[in-house]
């Protein structure tokens, strides 16, 4: 089964990233870019069949590995495939 | 317009930051882990109101500096809010 994992920085906190990228597309021209955030997105293969089960694992690895907890959401997408 | 890029590595391409969190979920236990792929996703707000325009000048970002299109694809996704 097929898991995304997106992964955001919480409210609040800085993303010098992503004003580097909003800079710089202001200065290629963009100037309606108005505010632009970074994220990674972590796809998952895992062999198991429960769906229920799968959410489960998926939640426990990023509580334990994926996400920084203290400054970052996620969100959790199982594809059925 | 708040629009979302999603990145990701092209089919063939190495991708060790992956095969790093592949190897610490195996040794943390989750041994039903087989792959993992890391992408990244881009969140940006353009103050336009015409959704082709959007789509458009999102497409160009993505061309012009947000995509590596040598190893990486990219999807677009614009949410009406």
């Amino acid at each position: 089964m097929k898991v995304i994992v997106n992964v955001s920085l919480k409210e609040g906190v800085l993303d010098p990233e992503g004003q580097a990228i909003k800079s710089s597309l202001n200065n290629l021209g963009f100037e309606h870019c108005s505010d632009v955030k970074i994220g990674k997105q972590i796809i998952l293969y895992l062999d198991q069949n429960s769906e229920s089960e799968v959410f489960i694992q998926a939640k426990k690895m990023c509580e334990e590995l994926l996400v920084n907890t203290v400054i970052e959401n996620y969100e959790i997408n199982i594809l059925k495939d």
